[in-house]
């Protein structure tokens, strides 16, 4: 059993603790989640009704990708700690001889690879998350507005505490050719979701001040 | 019983549903209490260790600060959907003769008021948790680097979507004088708490960058 069938307060108070897991790469992949969520609760505003029916199979599709998003980073919130496990696990191998070193070494560098996966993954699951926030800002219901700016704001913050936590891992890994490639990866990425959690906060800004006056 | 008593994947379910609570307010809420548990979790690795006697008070102080954040904002998850609840029952009222009506207008002003005090508490809990993540940049155990890099990212998140249902309620109230009174109180700490993030995040990345090179 995993964090999610959990008491919320359980994993807030695990967090806090001082255990090694959950740590922010897992909290991180949760505030994704929580963003998809807000999409979705838009998207469920939207479908289903007549003042909508022009966009009716759009946000439907964007409603069933955001859930399978939720679904991911959900997954990686609790991935993300049992990635640590085996980090831990292998720093924890013996190093009594050199065939020892030399194979905690080789485990080490393949649970940090594993590790740097998981926020990688949600980093890219974030990507999705800001671009069907930026889809809704148009198409959702506009009554829940403010709920589509929140889902942007975390999706950004979520993807950039992925990416640094990424790029911690890099730090330890010896395999240049990967971490260049995840570098590669991440830097427009990262530029991508800047500029659309911008474009979604400027334009729910520009309608909340709008509204009642 | 509440939200935190129930399961995770309750919560992220019920955000994600077709109903109107819980909605971005107790999200943003919950995002600040999961920023307070991240500085919590780097205080914990920090006090009691002998390597850290130097700041072992001043971080035990900022631990007990930081546990009555998180409870703070863990209630204020709960409470933001019970003040909605509150709007929802006021716009239920009848408004069939004048009477009715000024009664209901009374009633959903009352209730627009605390529905807006709770991301109003929500951002003030948040501006201390990135204060927190501040001092603990320098004192925390520096193999939390990233953890307290996390924890100013969803502070700062979590309070600017506060700020934003603060704005999302004013619009609706008559009562310039609380509007102005919220507003004048909202913008500084905005711009304290962007202030603080970004020197946060600043330090978190120069060391993180450092590391393994």
């Amino acid at each position: 059993m995993g964090y999610l069938e959990e008491a919320l307060k359980t994993y807030t108070e695990a967090l806090a603790s001082g255990k090694p897991t959950p740590g922010g790469g897992s909290a991180a992949a949760l505030v994704g989640a929580l963003g998809a969520a807000l999409n979705s609760m838009v998207a469920n505003f939207t479908v289903g009704r007549e003042k909508f029916a022009g966009v009716e199979e759009e946000v439907r599709a964007l409603l069933d990708e955001s859930e399978e998003l939720r679904g991911e980073l959900e997954r990686l919130t609790q991935a993300d700690t049992e990635a640590y496990g085996q980090v831990s696990a292998a720093q924890k191998m013996p190093r009594g001889t050199e065939g020892e070193k030399a194979e905690r070494r080789e485990a080490m560098q393949q649970a940090l690879k594993a590790a740097a996966e998981v926020p990688r993954a949600a980093a890219g699951a974030c990507h999705r998350v800001l671009e069907i926030a930026r889809e809704l800002v148009e198409k959702g219901n506009p009554n829940l507005i403010t709920d589509v700016g929140v889902a942007g704001k975390f999706a950004l913050a979520a993807m950039e505490c992925a990416a640094l936590n990424v790029e911690i891992n890099l730090a330890y890994i010896k395999d240049e050719e990967y971490n260049s490639r995840c570098r590669q990866e991440m830097a427009p990425r990262l530029h991508a979701g800047t500029r659309l959690a911008r474009e979604v906060w400027e334009k729910v800004n520009a309608r909340v001040k709008g509204d009642g006056q």
